[in-house]
């Protein structure tokens, strides 16, 4: 047991005194986990969309429980994002750096959208999810625009 | 916005009839969330490692928020070890598939002891966040010593 605590917490040697939420060890662990981040809010986003589009059937409890995991997931990737990160096996550009502004209000937006979605997939109903689904959608593609390389 | 929507749901063509949870068009992509899903978890979980561990010091918001963020990853993984799975970028291993009720029950024990964690977290104080720390690592430590790759 020693050993699992030793190995878990050897990555988070050099963070004390940072907020617990900004803790990676490297910069190349902060894009692993924010691109893991992202690889599985957007499977869950994937399933809603399926549904609001008419892809697959509708079905009340799947919608909430994805869309859960959707508003969990899209909190997480932003703290990722810190110096240093802007480099190695990432697709993101240099704006999210240069125009941090920028950056965060977008991501602050699709926070809000997902959030809205999840309470409209707790509606029970496809409608809701139908009007909520495009805006969120929205405010992922305006980030990826915007912020993230082809 | 169609066009969000046609992408976002040409990845589910083939999974209509299959429950949603476990809809990938591909193998490969199942490889792909599964992993990102222990990424993430495990982030949150060193973290609170690090808390249990006296790394970092304790912080009663800080457990609470990674706590939630690591019980809702546990259930994640699970439905993405489906047929076809076991090739291409995986430590999984075969035992996996062959022994799949020790698995099954391995991955239950897991989630289980993560839901502790989680209620524990809640509590507010460190000793209850150390106690629930350790069964929760232990259930890790056993299925990745039982079914995945060094």
């Amino acid at each position: 047991m020693k050993a699992i605590l030793g190995v878990l917490s050897a990555a988070l040697t050099f963070t004390i005194a940072v907020p617990a939420q900004a803790q990676f060890a490297k910069p190349e662990d902060a894009v692993k986990y924010r691109k893991a981040s992202f690889t599985v809010m957007s499977a869950h986003f994937g399933r809603l969309g399926a549904m609001a589009n008419g892809r697959v059937p509708y079905d009340a409890k799947a919608a909430a429980e994805n869309a859960e995991v959707v508003n969990t997931l899209a909190k997480l990737p932003w703290s990722a994002f810190g110096e240093g990160t802007d480099k190695g096996d990432t697709r993101a550009k240099p704006e999210i750096w240069k125009e941090s502004a920028k950056f965060k209000e977008a991501s602050d937006k699709m926070v809000a959208e997902v959030a809205k979605l999840n309470t409209a997939a707790k509606a029970g109903n496809i409608d809701a999810l139908k009007a909520a689904f495009g805006p969120a959608a929205a405010s992922c593609k305006a980030c990826h625009d915007n912020f993230r390389k082809d």
